[in-house]
């Protein structure tokens, strides 16, 4: 089960089978970490390529890029290097979804 | 409605009053953002105290809590200065949800 989260780990081993029990903001960090994980496909769960985090961005974000939040994400995928070699650790796709929320803020 | 994000205002203009057409992530997304809303009852949802902080993480994190990641949260909160009057912006709090993600890979 190599790159599985200790969250979903431990919380399997408190209660196995029975995730409804982590919190709500529990589930919401563990969905933003599962989605690195799926789309994290060449990097093996490690890093995302800008190729794979833009594919994420339009999927699972289309109503911040709606709003034109996105702008900025998409300059800043633009500017991680090659396409398909680039690597996006997890922390900075975390800063990226934080620059996305941030980003929605009303003024 | 001061303090909303566009995020939800804009998807309300989409789709009034159905925001299950959100993405699983932006709807995670909006739930770790909800919650500074709702624990930022001094700083009127534009700050955290430590206090606050401290509480969302009891009540919110408590998994996480169960695995040990949260050690360093609880050190960080620890140093941010009065447990009243110091302010942890929406910024920052966002960066302490990623550590606590982070802390929680295996490695």
């Amino acid at each position: 089960m190599g790159g599985r989260w200790n969250i979903y780990r431990e919380h399997q081993h408190i209660c196995p089978g029975d995730c409804q029990e982590l919190t709500n903001v529990e589930q919401a960090i563990e969905t933003v970490i599962n989605q690195f994980h799926c789309y994290a496909v060449k990097g093996q769960k490690e890093y995302l390529t800008p190729n794979e985090m833009r594919e994420l961005v339009v999927q699972k974000l289309p109503h911040l890029g709606k709003v034109r939040c996105v702008g900025p994400l998409d300059e800043k995928i633009e500017c991680m290097g090659d396409p398909d070699e680039a690597k996006l650790e997890f922390g900075e796709y975390w800063d990226m979804m934080g620059d996305a929320a941030k980003g929605c803020r009303r003024k």
